[in-house]
């Protein structure tokens, strides 16, 4: 794991379960910093049921976005930015299962992108998933994505300065 | 989503996991409330399960109770009530079940249901479930429910004084 | 459930869903005692998975432990301990899981372990998972160990002098 970033890190974690406000919450730290604000979207629209939700995202996002598609290489999206520019990154479980689906190495894409979320170049948002608080899953491929998921957050968590749980719509500081 | 209650919102949101001493925690905060008080139950008795757990409840609270079972039209139930009654209403995850078994519409019965709750006649509480935080569910209706279990629960979460998490039978404050 | 402990309790209890970072925070929180230190393991290597998840746990811990395995007389293997001796209980949730497959009597076994949970002679730790924050099981095995793992918490949150919430490796004080 990533040695803990200095308490004054830019980087924010914004972790939850689904539907719990984390995406419109972190959309609202970005825009309480100065334009423009730039987003960097892991989904990939391959069904239905995901183009509704992108659409639904976009459409409460309103004006004053850039938008840039990361489902893979987060990373390299990350290493574009201008510096000093308020980014939201969401979310990071879509990222890593993009990755897996592509069967990709995944402990090395995490411990890549953790590196260089440790060096923030502006207010940088960051959302992801809590989703290691149910039973545990039947399937062997759905542990391992949980399992991955985990640790994820873990390394995240670990370089954030700033780390918020949403519970029914409202946040909640863990550090 | 509602505009957001006054701080001194009479209402009060205890949110958990199952068995997280959700029902406990709140029976314990109306009997704080000078009796009588109203208990307002959504659950339908449709197996041996159900039917155990509601007699445990019941056990559980004891007397000095008027019960009111408003399986579906909550809204109604809670329109009836007397003024500066203390009430628990138990659960509203249950309610959503009902109501989409019953192919009810439900984003207009969430919204009407979190209108009437913005204006508290009494102290009231409502309990519900955090079903978000486990791995993305296989089969479209569970995905579906726990959407709208999510969003119900901001919509609440928004207009109540007082929220809070329950992990392992004590209280973190939220809200 | 028995009577909450006094508050200066030397039991903590850490709670947290799979790969929240439960264990490495306990781990942590023993080292800060003097040594020696030991760990009762309740897990069982019945399978390759439980097996490399035993060995990765038992390399991160390094030297200085004393190891007892206790998958199911867990109560024997606390009541053996000398006095004073910081000690790490990894996890309940999985020594539950041993005694239902077991088919013992899981309300006695789980009074017991409170009960022997209630009087700590040392500064112990104990370890386990959130389960109830996902949508409800399909099974019905798997709602009974979700309701016993629930009730279990609670009975051992009651007693102990401090909880520990664990959201992606970071710990949230509830008690």
């Amino acid at each position: 794991m990533p040695d803990r970033a200095a308490p004054g890190s830019k980087l924010t974690l914004v972790i939850g379960g689904a539907r719990s406000g984390k995406s419109a919450h972190a959309e609202s730290l970005v825009k309480a910093c100065p334009a423009p604000w730039t987003y960097i979207a892991t989904a990939q629209a391959y069904d239905d049921e995901m183009r509704e939700r992108i659409a639904l995202h976009r459409a409460r996002r309103g004006g004053g976005w850039t938008t840039i598609d990361a489902p893979l290489d987060l990373v390299g999206a990350i290493g574009g930015l201008p510096d000093g520019r308020p980014v939201l990154i969401d979310c990071l479980t879509l990222w890593l299962s993009n990755h897996m689906l592509a069967e990709r190495d995944i402990e090395a894409e995490c411990r890549g992108l953790a590196d260089v979320l440790s060096r923030p170049r502006g207010p940088w948002f960051v959302v992801s998933n809590e989703v290691g608080q149910g039973i545990v899953p039947d399937n062997a491929l759905a542990r391992r994505f949980r399992d991955a998921a985990g640790r994820l957050n873990q390394q995240v968590a670990a370089v954030a300065g700033t780390v918020l749980l949403m519970v029914a719509g409202l946040p909640l500081k863990v550090k």
